[in-house]
């Protein structure tokens, strides 16, 4: 059943807001099934809102409006609907002021993320699963990741793949230096199958879980392992990353953000001739950080990193995005990699996150070395 | 002049990817006066993209779309596009593989928001100004922030303020524990007129920048002093966002992330007895982790974070969304609060982040003291 979700208001529509909650609804009614169509973004205006809600409705059977209930003068939803509709059923707010609506084929939620989230979940989709049933066979979902690959090194084989089963939609979604793959068909078995195949074309770079940060943690857990990290170019999104997840505590230790070099020596006992003669962004220098790591903390893995982000600090032989990543693991042989990242600052300090996550799960899960 | 921004990409439809192309246009184009009319995000099919895009075409002047022009299994909007235009103009892509297409009413851009960004800036801008001049008078934008303040503490003045101004577009947007409000109108000095009234308000609570980390920022450098943190709950966090600036090597020296309960003690001197009797997250632990920040480092400045971020981990006494913040100047009086975030573990770091910067800040521009 395809279904569509509309979202008003001028701060979407000006991206001051970004769309989260078209992303959260797309995610939940996907997931489940159900086949979105289309998103829509309208302007606070009762003659637009008016005329885009009654377009969607002609197109789809369903759809899922977010924003303009509240009592503020800027929300008009509530007035360019209730023209079109005899009455509704009122969906109740939690944890904010405005109530919902659910009318045949079109369901009104607030905007304020959480509180259409919770409504949603509760009140809305009990709903729409009694009065909307799924009348095609249930498409099956089934994704899983891969870590250091580029879409070009992996596009080749999913055609071939794509040709081995016609009827499976394959999906591959890039963010820096890893790749989502996601399957969607109506037998399981050939779901698994495909990942079956990914898995053996790519054994250590295959992950099951949604995120590779997830994949670490699972591996840390698992293993009764402790990681350390010392971070410069990264500035604590390694850590931020590893702790956005819940138990994150059960195995990371902690991070030292060691963005200066004074810190570097004082915390991790980087010498000053390092320093002075390779420079902060060197092999040697996340050397000594990885060691610095193992003498002052108990991990059993430690990560360093140090690079050039940017805009600014780059030379003729170190370049902006110049990183320099070390893998350790005590008593073993330390990996350390001098790589070349995007030369933005934002895509630079992601892709070294994603890459140092990546290579750290290999070397976890397949004892494998990525850049040495 | 109304023009409309079209995404095409299951990716984005089943929420995978979060619309922040959308929102990067969006932003860009009604900051310089363009009417951004609708958002409408279209499936990887042909047919429905063809059928978007003609209905956008003969709604707007001009059409923005982003994605499938890429070389890979997935990528469809080049072939529906084909059959509707004679010709167009080839936009380069600097830093990608797929170019871009400028066609009378229609712009195609890749969908990495990278390249998008890029092309859009520098190959389709220059165009689009040539050859959709704005017939109404400029719109005038002045933005301005408020951190520590939630909307309902805003919203009533900003009401008294639209009174007087009744011409000016007011608009207010709350994120986690700061507002960003925007004047928008066709008199530059109605505007500083608007943001002053704001500042004698609110005079410790106003910033000029467009985020918290940027005022913190600019107000180190100005004042030649140094930053040190250490971070327990947010993870790293509050360190990652500011050296997302870049220069905040100029200022921030570091932050600690002491995720675990030895570290607090090894790296920053967190007594024992304070981690058995208070807990991690208690006014004593974060007064002694800045403490430790001031022995350790040579920063004139530090803040300390510690609280429960949840899910697990809430007590009767300290439930789930508990934060400690401390905020240290060298030789005066450090102001620490034990406060309430909200309860879900995404929000409770952002808020912490916010509300820790927003402190600082007032600490460091106005000398205020914000908890104590």
């Amino acid at each position: 059943m395809d279904l569509e979700i509309v979202s008003i208001g001028n701060e979407v529509l000006e991206g001051h807001t970004v769309n989260t909650n078209a992303a959260f609804l797309g995610r939940e009614l996907s997931r489940l099934g159900y086949r979105v169509a289309r998103h829509t973004v309208l302007p606070d205006r009762v003659d637009a809102i008016e005329k885009g809600l009654k377009e969607a409705m002609s197109r789809s059977s369903l759809v899922i409006a977010t924003g303009g209930l509240g009592p503020t003068i800027d929300d008009l939803t509530t007035r360019a609907v209730r023209p079109l509709f005899e009455e509704g059923i009122e969906l109740k707010n939690e944890i904010g002021t405005a109530p919902g609506l659910f009318y045949p084929g079109l369901i009104l939620l607030p905007g304020p993320p959480r509180e259409m989230e919770r409504m949603f979940l509760e009140e809305a989709l009990p709903l729409i699963l009694e009065q909307f049933a799924l009348a095609e066979p249930v498409r099956h979902r089934k994704s899983c990741g891969l870590c250091l690959l580029k879409e070009v090194e992996v596009d080749p084989f999913l055609r071939d793949l794509q040709k081995e089963e016609p009827h499976v939609e394959i999906g591959i979604y890039p963010s820096q230096g890893s790749l989502l793959l996601e399957f969607s068909g109506s037998k399981k078995s050939d779901l698994n199958k495909l990942a079956q195949r990914v898995k053996e074309r790519f054994p250590t770079f295959y992950f099951e879980e949604s995120h590779i940060a997830l994949a670490v943690q699972k591996e840390f857990i698992a293993r009764k392992k402790k990681l350390a990290a010392a971070e410069s170019c990264t500035g604590g999104a390694i850590a931020a990353k590893l702790t956005a997840i819940p138990d994150s505590s059960l195995y990371f230790l902690g991070s030292l953000v060691v963005y200066s070099n004074q810190w570097k020596e004082h915390f991790l006992q980087v010498s000053r001739s390092t320093l002075d003669h390779s420079g902060a962004v060197s092999r040697k220098a996340v050397d000594e950080m990885v060691k610095g790591l193992f003498h002052e903390t108990e991990a059993d893995f430690a990560v360093a990193v140090s690079g050039i982000a940017g805009p600014s600090g780059g030379t003729r032989d170190k370049p902006v995005g110049t990183i320099c990543i070390a893998i350790g693991e005590r008593g073993h042989k330390t990996d350390i990699g001098i790589l070349q990242a995007p030369k933005d600052r934002a895509s630079a300090i992601d892709w070294t996150v994603q890459t140092t996550l990546g290579a750290l799960w290999r070397r976890l899960a397949h004892q494998a070395y990525t850049f040495s």
